[in-house]
């Protein structure tokens, strides 16, 4: 077994230069939203990824923005790592403590747009690799990263992507996602997989104009239709009943309960934070994180319809809309999902509700928690952070798992450098810079186990 | 039988007079919405009464809007006639042809705010009191006027006046109402009652953030539980379901329903007018119209809750708000529908619905269609109009008919000058001049039928 002191010791020595690597990346406003330095932060991946020895290249796919391939290293496993140099847009401005796009150290967290999601997750394993080849020797697995940068848009090139550059996912034994954090207390959090999601509008139109609501005992009132179709979707408790939903949701196996049991979920607080009078179904503790993460959910995120102004219109509007996502479990597909809604309303004669398809939707992806690659991630993570790791099934964001990684079989673990107040997707975002550098010995850690993974 | 040819006649050669008065009192803004006006208008009206002979006096109730009350004219039976002063807002300006409060006299229509609405009723009112005792000697009813400069915002002082001076209302047999039409076809249309009215909004809160939607199969979501309170309201088809309202309800009675088979309601057109592709229930005919004017609604007339911008927010929202109307129908007053609908949300758990009552409400009045007062009020719309009278049980609109007649036990009917196209509430309000006419010949007539009238 490969000893890392020195590697450490190496690492920790360097830690300036990484750092001002990452504030390097941290500089490029690389916002796919509004489609800015884009290709500068393409560019500076490929950069740092030839001068710390892997061969590097550009691919578009369409109009995408470039996926930066870089590999390196010969072995017999190959090791995948994503990650996506694009961050999401920097706004409320006037909340940040220090420019989204000028990276601050202060109190030993460094500050800036996406530095937490996930430039500092995608460097800490570049220069990873690199402090492996200077300390250990020459890298013992196939090291292959695919960086993307549309990951804050929806991955929107991804599968083609994947379909054009299928021979890049042959002989993969394992992929490492792109991101991960230390919860609450300090324990780091590996997550196997990502519920799917459906998003839709719900669009009832009854009539050609607003009638006046003196008719209301006669004309069809299309907000009055919205919440009868929508009331067939779900029961008071949160439990699905599409016709045919829960045909397709795969029940926990024994390793994902042994998993669960093992995950602290303080379910008090999170009501007592959130002013919840209760769960759904009134479920507490293990029970409620059973449901959280092993049921598909069905979400109203907006309604809208009428007169929504101040006092009183006696109107009975024409139209009526509603937006919903649903997150799927395996083995449902936003595809399945959608086709079961439509199928379900018109089933029920709502041929006046109109099911619109948004431009989000994502597979569900699952790897076994049982799988060996699991094991080297739980044994790396814990040694590193000298604390017991918590594994989720399932992770609260989403990202494009399945098309990467379980349509190509290979099985995929994401852990990180984010702490739980990293305030991703929020204004100063941050990690702490320990966790920076924990995440660097983690890597180095996880390719040496990689070579030791065992055959299925 | 007293011979109106001569009434007739003097009336005829009146016209120009009759105009005049009208122009004088439709050039005053008496906005009740802006309180532009108003003491203007009601010094109109009592200056008018006085010239055409009556006892006339301003009362106010608090801070109202001065009633006009003017008396005059000895015997048996008691009339009264209520109109106000107060009209409409005139917006939107630029969709005037001629400027509201400038009457303007095109194609044998007098165009302005509230000529319809109802000023022009007033006017015609007050002129055959006048022609009444120049042709025909003194009145032989007591007659009474009630005129009161707040009905286009709800006649919120109407109960206080009725109750401060409930002395007005002995004596009076019966109440001419403000207003009336002729239909399409130009027949005229008698009301004998509205429904009552209460406005709600019901407000879901369930949490004090919006919550992101990862968590939506456990945490509770207020626009579900709004849909989920909403829909144990009403039936599809429209029946209300609020535990115990359908047992206030009273059926037709056969007088209704003999009203009911004489009143023609073109469903189809209506239907095909507002590109509805059927009524609530599937009714036809004249099932819809009974349906539409028998049975009490429930309308959402606005519903909102969390995110209703472009795209997809992945959000469970922490509030949602439906605004609801519901007509009631005799004995379904609106304290009493107020109550039902919150036990009934309560017995099913919504305490996170909280129902908070509009300024909006209104008890549903009701005339029996055999009452003599009717029949003398179908008999002289008849001889005038040329045609046979339909005969509504509830008036589209509202007003505060009960505080004013049923609750003293006076029996009401309404009819006037306006017709199908006369844009009640909207720009380019107008009457025919020839029904401005025909309504000072119809009131001529009514006063004289009045003293005819049989004691119960």
């Amino acid at each position: 077994m490969t000893d890392f002191t020195e590697f450490d010791r190496y690492v920790e020595s360097h830690v300036d230069l990484y750092l001002d690597r990452l504030k390097e990346i941290l500089r490029i406003p690389s916002v796919a939203a509004q489609g800015t330095g884009l290709q500068e932060a393409a560019d500076w991946v490929t950069h740092m990824a030839q001068e710390i020895g892997l061969q590097a290249r550009q691919i578009a796919v369409e109009d995408s923005a470039p996926f930066v391939v870089a590999q390196g290293g010969e072995g017999e496993r190959g090791l995948m790592i994503y990650n996506h140099y694009d961050v999401q847009p920097p706004d409320p401005l006037d909340e940040w403590k220090s420019p989204p796009f000028e990276p601050a150290i202060r109190d030993g967290h460094i500050y800036a747009r996406g530095v937490a999601d996930n430039k500092g997750n995608l460097v800490a394993r570049l220069c990873a690799v690199e402090a492996y080849q200077q300390v250990i020797g020459p890298l013992p697995v196939r090291v292959q990263f695919i960086v993307e940068g549309e990951e804050e848009i929806g991955s929107k090139h991804i599968e083609a992507f994947a379909h054009a550059h299928s021979d890049l996912f042959q002989g993969m034994d394992g992929c490492l996602w792109e991101a991960g954090y230390r919860d609450e207390s300090g324990r780091p959090v590996i997550s196997l997989g990502l519920r799917g999601i459906l998003a839709v509008e719900l669009r009832a139109r009854t009539a050609n104009i607003d009638a006046h609501s003196g008719n209301g005992s006669l004309y069809p009132n299309a907000a009055w239709r919205l919440v009868e179709a929508l009331s067939t979707l779900r029961t008071p408790d949160g439990e699905i009943t599409i016709d045919g939903f829960m045909d397709y949701v795969r029940p926990p196996t024994p390793a994902d309960l042994e998993l669960l049991a093992r995950i602290p979920y303080p379910d008090e607080q999170i009501r007592e934070r959130l002013g919840i009078k209760s769960f759904l179904g009134g479920v507490t503790g293990q029970d409620a994180l059973r449901q959280l993460l092993f049921r598909p959910s069905c979400t109203i995120n907006g309604i809208w319809g009428g007169y929504t102004g101040p006092g009183t219109k006696t109107v009975i509007p024409k139209e009526a809309t509603a937006k919903l996502d649903m997150r799927l479990i395996p083995d449902l597909t936003p595809d399945l999902a959608y086709e079961l809604l439509c199928a379900h309303l018109k089933r029920r004669g709502f041929d006046d509700v109109e099911v619109v398809r948004a431009e989000v939707g994502e597979m569900p992806a699952r790897t076994p928690p049982d799988s060996p690659f699991v094991a080297i991630a739980a044994k790396v993570v814990k040694e590193v952070a000298q604390a017991e790791p918590i594994i989720f099934p399932f992770m609260a964001g989403s990202g494009p798992m399945y098309p990467l990684c379980q349509a190509f079989g290979i099985p995929a673990a994401s852990f990180g450098v984010g702490h739980a107040a990293s305030q991703v997707h929020a204004p100063n975002e941050n990690i702490r810079i320990e966790h920076f550098v924990d995440g660097i010995k983690m890597i180095g850690r996880f390719i040496a186990a990689m070579a030791e993974l065992p055959k299925a």
